[in-house]
């Protein structure tokens, strides 16, 4: 129960490794989605961070996919259409700025260029703030 | 702590409020979204299902937009292109067969359309079942 607690408060990076983005030509046998996953995890991970690797996030039009979540006082986002070469940095500067909001907002002016331009769907917090 | 717990474990639909719909032409004052919400919330609503408004889901391109989540063992999905006059049985009757799901995942036979052509994300269980 208290591995699950912990497990809640942390910040997760989702990606999705089935992930084939359409009309793409691979550059190895790999897909794209575990391309992304392979580089973003050979980088250096921000504290607080956890990423994992994920079997379908069914955006399969519009990949790759990522996904941001952080227990219950945080929105959840969605990101799409991210490169597995030009992103996997911006993609974990990003994490930690989404690690370091309150509510997983990450304020307009700060948002990276390509969390801006490919929101596809954001959750809200299971903890509301009007209802704290 | 306990309230915190048990809305944790319940089913919630999730409806945008805010949604336009894209080249739609309204038939009265109120936004798509909240028509929507509206009309879904006139028909009986299932048992152990929480319905509530959201003031955004961001895919805004594809709306109107819900999402069915439903604690910490389920998948959350997000629906793009509802109908506010077409749909509400629909989505209220996907409710119910989430709700009743171990996992959050409705067996691909049983499935609405609907959400079988439109689900625009899915978020994995906070706790995998590979984990229990």
């Amino acid at each position: 129960m208290e591995k699950n607690a912990k497990r809640q408060s942390e910040t997760e990076l989702l990606v999705c490794i089935k992930c084939k983005r359409p009309h793409a030509v691979p550059s190895d046998s790999r897909r794209p989605g575990q391309a992304l996953f392979d580089r973003i995890t050979t980088l250096q991970t921000p504290d607080g961070v956890k990423i994992t690797a994920v079997e379908c996030l069914q955006n399969c039009d519009h990949g790759c996919t990522i996904a941001l979540r952080g227990g219950s006082s945080k929105w959840t986002y969605v990101f799409a259409n991210v490169d597995e070469t030009a992103h996997p940095e911006v993609i974990l500067a990003g994490a930690r700025q989404y690690r370091d909001s309150t509510d997983g907002i990450i304020p307009w002016r700060e948002r990276p260029d390509h969390f801006k331009r490919n929101c596809v769907a954001r959750i809200p917090p299971v903890v509301q703030p009007q209802e704290t």
